[in-house]
């Protein structure tokens, strides 16, 4: 069988061995110098693959997303219809975003970036905040890496909710799902995580409408894509204070073009997309397992049901 | 019975209503308007008292901390020696303080530092980081504060080792302890936070020696007492990069003077002390609690060994 690895961010070499130790009976090639014939890949390896590159590979049997999301692959119009796509499950994904998920809600809620501004002033200024029992959080998304995320945000003390497309049981937070129940979701929310899937229903979510139904000086985090916000309106309640502050790690143009606002925005931090990262180390293994279960014609996991759009 | 109310920081007030909510026959007086005749003094409860106030009380059955040090006892070489003097162990001091930790290890662990300089600069560039699988915290001092701090940071999934007199059994965590084993606990800690008491076998601590044994690079959180560590020690470590950055909430001398270098400094990050403080509204009940005890004849706890120095 034959492997074909395509991704601009990661390091292809370390991939490839990393998948050979895993599976040394497969060829694995690299896109686009080891290409070969098209009609010998079985298995894709791919992130923001070019548009129509999938399509060209007529005998495929699965393709395997390098990163949780599948945006990258919904927004391909030639995406094969008839081959299985399956998203990334992987440990260390998970470990990394609850670490800045964690970091960033501890730093709003401990009014780090105040404490900052009156270090620069030589300024010694206690300021009051509640204890984390009392401060309340709210996920938006309670997948594999917003249920993971509230398992240690609920650890710390905080009052946690998500919120989601169907409800959720997990232990010590509140769940809330579907339309219906959003606003009420977004009334109790001093710190909210974005942690949502892209698709046509969740664009634009992050907005002026939404963003005012939180508690006036509430904190923003988005680290699961840009385009679930709606930029100018983040720079206009931030202006008005209904945003106290926002930590940011994704954007609608990556990198984040030089001239844009968030950049010197004295209320934004900005991180370039590393919220988490996907470790070959861990990640290739998780992928090497669903292909031995394709192979032995048992279901890989989780299969992408573009219909929800994750 | 009565009680005497002393602390400059504290707000009286509300001191005085969680304290007769919780003791309805008992009478509270503030020092030093309301003290009164000393002889009336039953129990005092105190934050940095003058030199000498509780050798003024004759009739004195127990000195209650109002925080978790007690080196502001310790200190005062007119401390009554057959008072008892009760330590603060308060849930609300516990959970702020682990807060702060894991905040501050998470801050120094992703290198939100640096990243902060790059968005000052508009640079995209993504740095490495180990999974906190991969990152070894140490932490001075395994009592409650560190104990629970070790908790909140192996659910995080880190390394985690403490330093401490005596060997503690905690899930997850290796233990050091004493001398002897302090340098391995050392060269094996990437990020340093300091929980330990100030006696005056920790005093001066963290200093040129003890963080030179610290792998290159590693990270230093002070949340404990400023004494704990020398100044210029920290000053030079941080020019020659054995110590990358360092968070700082404690001070020799507080508030840190508006002249002292560690304000400018741009690897580290200043707070005022706040890393926890001490909530009336659980601490008032946990001291009640123990007032109640000390009417009925059983024990409070903890009690201070000033041998030990805490």
């Amino acid at each position: 069988m034959t492997i074909l690895f395509q991704s601009k961010g990661d390091d292809p070499a370390k991939w490839r061995g990393m998948l050979q130790a895993e599976l040394p009976d497969e060829t694995v090639r690299l896109y686009p110098d080891e290409l070969g014939d098209p009609g010998e890949i079985d298995y894709a390896l791919v992130w923001k693959p070019p548009q129509g590159m999938l399509a060209q590979l007529p005998n495929l049997k699965a393709i395997f997303s390098l990163g949780a999301g599948v945006d990258h692959l919904a927004s391909d119009p030639d995406l094969p219809k008839d081959v299985p796509v399956i998203r990334l499950v992987d440990e260390g994904l998970t470990i990394g975003m609850t670490e800045f998920v964690t970091f960033a809600v501890l730093k709003h809620h401990r009014r780090i970036r105040e404490y900052q501004e009156l270090q620069r002033e030589h300024l010694w200024r206690e300021m009051q905040v509640p204890l984390a029992t009392n401060r309340r959080v709210g996920l938006l998304g309670l997948g594999e890496l917003g249920a993971d995320a509230a398992r240690a945000l609920t650890a710390l003390g905080f009052q946690v909710a998500g919120w989601s497309n169907s409800r959720k049981e997990l232990p010590g937070v509140t769940s809330y799902a579907g339309r219906r129940e959003f606003g009420e979701f977004l009334v109790r929310t001093e710190i909210l995580v974005n942690l949502l899937p892209l698709t046509e229903d969740t664009r634009g979510i992050l907005n002026r409408e939404t963003l005012g139904e939180l508690p006036k000086g509430a904190a923003l985090v988005n680290v699961a894509r840009g385009p679930h916000l709606v930029d100018d309106d983040l720079l206009e309640l931030l202006e008005t204070g209904q945003i106290a502050e926002a930590t940011l790690d994704v954007f609608h143009e990556e990198p984040l073009p030089a001239k844009h606002p968030f950049w010197d925005h004295p209320r934004i931090l900005v991180t370039p997309h590393v919220a988490s990262v996907t470790p070959a180390e861990t990640a290739a293994a998780v992928i090497a397992g669903n292909i031995r279960k394709l192979k032995r014609g048992d279901t890989p996991g989780p299969i992408v049901d573009f219909g929800k759009g994750y």
